[in-house]
């Protein structure tokens, strides 16, 4: 038995929204090892600790419309998330700089799940650069932008240092690479098409050091 | 010269806001090496590609107050901004987990100046307890708890796998650790005292993947 998705077309998505998905996911990946086949919001919003309302409203932006009082079929939110979300394609990406971090990212094994396939590390390192890093391949920097362009990368993670970030992602650029997910801290220049996502532990930090100061903050009223 | 601080009390963060403020400060500390002893809301905002009401907006958060015309004092702004995250207190943390992740955390050397001091490290390998990495002791995790009570930490950094997550983040919470930051993709059980901040890579994955497979993300309006 399959979950119903409606007609209407997909809402758009509101960031935060989009950031629960992964999380609801996780939740449902669990479920579904298991012999439950139905799910609630209710459910849902118990094991992770958010407003039944919110999940509600999250899922319903996937298009899926649930059975009266008995909700979601496991795997029809399963397909609906992951669809809305743009992780039933696996997208390819290049890393630079396999230092400490960058090594942690080429070992991470949850990205295959989440629709991210990391083939090659990259760095100007000659101590690195032939070497395997959890089974990728690391290359020189310089081959970048040409293997990127033959091999139709789509993201480039960017784990440089901050003085060098902005000369690597531009040869991502260069190579026709459309994402940048940048771990460096610093603002990089980029073109206007070009989608980057800036990964800053510093403002997450920002938060902590303001709640433990016993400062006031503002919870985002659609968290 | 001394930029003013206005008498009103300082306003709640809302999130955003004070996600953006060591943007601000990377900006500022590097105009601080140089001449320039004022900096205004334009300036800024072109600097870091956002808008100018924007940046005044959360500037004035800070409760700090610019003079007509020329803007803010370098220095007077820094200290207000430090003041406004509560980094002008350096915090003690202790991070559990000491794989590529952790060790990446261990030797970031942009925390101390973010008002973070990792202290120690802490595994189960008996291969890596008794070692240092960047310099900083690594123990076995049976001595968490403890050592947390007697040195007043404040912050504890999960870097462990989900399956170890909660328990390690128990530990930390019974040696009266009060925030954790949470690495580990798996949501934790605390009680509501705890700050919780959860570092969700496959969050920023999905934003990402939905913005590569051209459907629409609707930017949260007070980015």
């Amino acid at each position: 038995m399959q979950a119903q998705t409606s007609e209407r077309p997909m809402k758009s998505a509101p960031t935060p929204s989009l950031r629960r998905m992964p999380m609801y996911l996780r939740c449902l990946y669990a479920l579904r090892k298991t012999d439950v086949e139905w799910v609630s919001c209710t459910y849902l919003a118990e094991v992770l600790q958010k407003d039944p309302t919110l999940v509600r409203k999250d899922l319903a932006m996937t298009g899926i419309v649930g059975k009266p009082k008995v909700g979601f079929h496991v795997t029809g939110l399963v397909a609906a998330i992951e669809h809305f979300i743009g992780w039933d394609n696996l997208e390819d990406a290049f890393l630079a700089g396999v230092g400490n971090l960058g090594s942690a990212l080429l070992g991470y094994e949850g990205f295959a799940q989440h629709g991210l396939n990391i083939v090659a590390g990259f760095d100007v390192d000659a101590e690195k650069v032939g070497t395997e890093v959890h089974g990728k391949r690391i290359l020189h920097i310089d081959k970048l932008t040409d293997l990127a362009q033959r091999m139709h990368i789509g993201i480039g993670i960017v784990t440089v240092g901050a003085r060098t970030a902005q000369a690597v992602a531009d040869r991502m650029v260069a190579g026709g690479i459309r994402a940048i997910w940048n771990f460096a801290p610093v603002r990089l220049e980029m073109p206007p098409e070009i989608i980057v996502e800036n990964e800053d532990l510093a403002g997450t930090l920002a938060v902590i050091s303001r709640r433990l100061a016993g400062l006031n903050v503002e919870t985002d009223e659609r968290e």
